[in-house]
């Protein structure tokens, strides 16, 4: 989740068995790679296999992309790419949850789907729909406050 | 965000100057009441003005229904309320970021619709669109594990 916008901090849960979790432990730097939804039977899959077993660029034909400011790659097929460093770890412990600080970001504008997924939990997933524009309602009240 | 499953907990990033950041930190318990599409102009508005200048259940024509177990009220018009205890503050001070626990959770079952929204921060919000059951291609990995 975002926490905050400047800096950009993000907030990281992640399951204490993933393989992801010791590497963010000892890397303390990630790539945030961002799925749209003609990705969505791939990022199951990928979810439900370790990076400790195989190697998951190679087995689900992604592309890694040199980032610029962490040693993690970017994944070309990705619409947006967050790289991140670790900026507390105070909450690991007891919550498995890091705050991390988005360094660089990428979004490719070749990228034509925008829409993402949400994971209900429960083996569903609900893509994102319309989007409603509704500034003129925002503005409204900006000008009443 | 969901931080946990077993205990409930949820992170909560709040602005500082929100009424309801000051009054979390006081009573240190909430209602966290899920609004459904519906509801989506009254909710950016309830957004855009404050519980400190205005009664919003009254303003906003909601109905408040005694919780079970934190003083703060249910939204009757809300799909979903999350009853919660504000168990962690550490993160408080340099974040704005409270760890909540939910200990009682209340759905409506005759409320028909059950998309969701989300804010991109700009006054546009993307609304909850189809769901995709891949429960099939979890069990296919969990199988192989």
């Amino acid at each position: 989740m975002m926490l905050e916008f400047e800096p950009p901090r993000i907030g990281c849960s992640l399951g204490p068995w993933n393989y992801s979790f010791a590497t963010l432990r000892k890397t303390k730097e990630c790539v945030i790679a961002i799925p749209t939804v003609d990705l969505i039977s791939k990022v199951i899959d990928i979810g439900n296999c370790s990076g400790k077993d195989v190697d998951k660029f190679n087995v689900f034909g992604l592309t890694p992309i040199a980032a610029k400011k962490v040693a993690a790659p970017l994944v070309a097929e990705c619409f947006a790419n967050l790289e991140c460093r670790v900026v507390d770890t105070r909450m690991v412990s007891k919550y498995n949850f890091f705050i991390l600080e988005a360094v660089k970001v990428w979004t490719d504008p070749k990228h034509k789907e925008r829409r993402t997924f949400h994971a209900n939990g429960d083996g569903t997933f609900v893509i994102d729909g319309r989007t409603i524009n509704l500034k003129k309602r925002m503005v409204k009240w900006q000008g009443l406050l």
